[in-house]
């Protein structure tokens, strides 16, 4: 079959590699009808993430239709149309039984990875039984793709952490895909407030459009200052850092109010600095989280009930083959203007 | 009256000063039988606490006897005997009606900050309908004093931040007096395991007989390794901060678990270091506080219960006139073994 392959940092080629096969009696194999690309494949191939090795299929996201299972799968059969989690979990393991999936012993985030992943024709999910959605009928199935990860995590590490509230003040500093999938599921709380913080004009555009009630343009404007202004000089009670770099997470800390959340989300490659000096009496949380994809199911009702239209996130598409060309439209974001890109089998 | 006044940086001494009066209809005055030393006052004569002013009479905490109440105090009257708290608050402002005191608009740290505080024959309190606790008959009032500042501190910034559960564990970084407090309260939530780390081995023997499970000399061994041995390579679920110092404040990020708590209760003087290169995925949430004291009137049952004993916090005894000795020996821990010295009328 074909697969995206990762070929060490700054490589990567269309290869075909074997059929997946079912390996374990809970695993499943599921042939992948739409698929896409994360930040964090991005990061792969820059050489980012050394537990990712040469030859792995890369994507941990994606939906599809079940070819085969094992023995021990029980909640799924071939032909069940199913979403993938970007987590996979066992359901056993202490970390499992607290819901905090990510840390699953034999599982957490493997797709694309630690293991082949969803950038192919098919993959094998490990852990079939937890780690599989199935898919109600009548859904816009490519559009689900945005329920494997960036949404699940822009809520649960964003405004499930940063305790989002009605009538409270947020704000969100990087407008990227899981800045906004913070920004959309920040909705579902009714705060006051949402101030959206970028560098780029386009996608403060399009955070308007996306419910942010204010925009902050953090090149021309200073950040914290403007915020207090927008706060009666208080700061926001959530601060959501969706980038991932010191600068940020220093803003999320000057514009934190007293009692207020700092909920990062970004994925950091260097340690910051922490202002305890000033932070010890603030009565502040900061938080942080590999999503557990602990909410994906009730994020499926959202999008049934039509409070949540993940579609609005995906603004390329592209089939399988074109998918050397998916990734640069994706990883030239500011000029294609791309949040999320659909790759289609 | 006689009052222990701050001269500056490094200067203290005891005056004769004007004797405190009803000044807004909210006030009341306390003739003060019990107080004590913090080591908050050892800053501000270190000069850390620019916002305390040459003149003010120290102190934040202590038990007495109302003298007078101004017209609005509708809870007390001359001749009630109670507990002062370190925090004053008007219990009507937005802070103080999510019960966060310490950052009440026209109250929080005041006493031996920005008015004259405890160390002194008389004190006016503001706010006194809610800033004061009155004591039930048949008590230990010079241990009450315990109850002002670093039960509270202790338990709220440490216990109640930190999430402390039955099984769980808990390391506490800092077995100085509101380290201690952390140990002493931790235990009402039969946490499975208590920790405690600091380089002294005699205070390490206090925190064993006060209910610690293990100690850890950290002088001797590498902090980290020790906990990871006695957690089965897991860390702890919180990780108590109560010394103030980017080096506990590190040894905290190095044993926390995933899905754990780092309670921060130092007052830090500068910035740490957070390594959200590694902490970004690991579940964990640091939290801060100035102490509210919104647990006061709980922990005044925990005693009265005989389910906490603010007695053994209590290491020496001085009379008001001697409270230049009880300075130096609060001061000088390390050789006089103080914890808390208690300065009678």
């Amino acid at each position: 079959m074909k697969a995206l392959v990762y070929g060490g940092p700054g490589k990567k080629s269309v290869k075909d590699v074997p059929m997946p096969e079912v390996m374990e009696p809970t695993d499943a194999v599921v042939k992948v009808t739409h698929t896409t690309i994360c930040g964090s494949d991005l990061h792969i191939l820059k050489g980012d993430v050394p537990t990712c090795e040469p030859g792995t299929v890369l994507g941990h996201e994606g939906v599809g239709v079940i070819e085969s299972v094992g023995a021990g799968v029980s909640s799924f059969r071939a032909g069940d149309r199913v979403l993938i989690s970007c987590i996979s979990s066992c359901g056993k393991c202490d970390y499992c039984r607290r819901a905090m999936y990510s840390h699953c012993t034999t599982g957490g985030w493997l797709l694309g990875h630690t293991i082949n992943g969803t950038q192919a024709e098919y993959v094998r999910i490990p852990h079939a039984d937890t780690s599989l959605y199935r898919i109600p009928p009548g859904q816009d199935e490519a559009s689900l793709v945005m329920l494997s990860d960036i949404l699940p995590t822009g809520f649960e590490c964003g405004v499930l952490n940063g305790k989002v509230a009605p009538g409270g003040t947020v704000a969100i500093v990087g407008a990227g895909p899981v800045g906004l999938a913070a920004l959309l599921t920040a909705q579902f709380y009714s705060p006051a407030r949402i101030i959206v913080i970028d560098l780029d004009d386009s996608r403060l555009e399009v955070a308007l459009r996306f419910g942010a009630t204010d925009t902050i343009n953090s090149g021309r404007e200073l950040a914290a200052e403007a915020v207090r202004l927008l706060t009666d000089g208080l700061g926001v009670d959530t601060a959501i850092e969706a980038v991932g770099i010191p600068a940020t997470f220093q803003v999320c800390q000057d514009i934190v109010a007293p009692g207020g959340v700092i909920a990062n989300v970004g994925v950091h490659g260097s340690k910051v600095d922490l202002h305890l000096e000033t932070l010890w009496m603030q009565n502040i949380s900061i938080t942080t989280r590999l999503v557990d994809t602990q909410t994906t199911g009730m994020l499926l009702k959202t999008v049934a009930a039509k409070k949540l239209d993940p579609a609005q996130l995906i603004t390329h598409r592209f089939r399988l083959e074109e998918i050397m060309q998916a990734y640069d439209t994706f990883a030239n974001a500011a000029q294609s203007k791309a949040l999320k890109v659909i790759i289609s089998a």
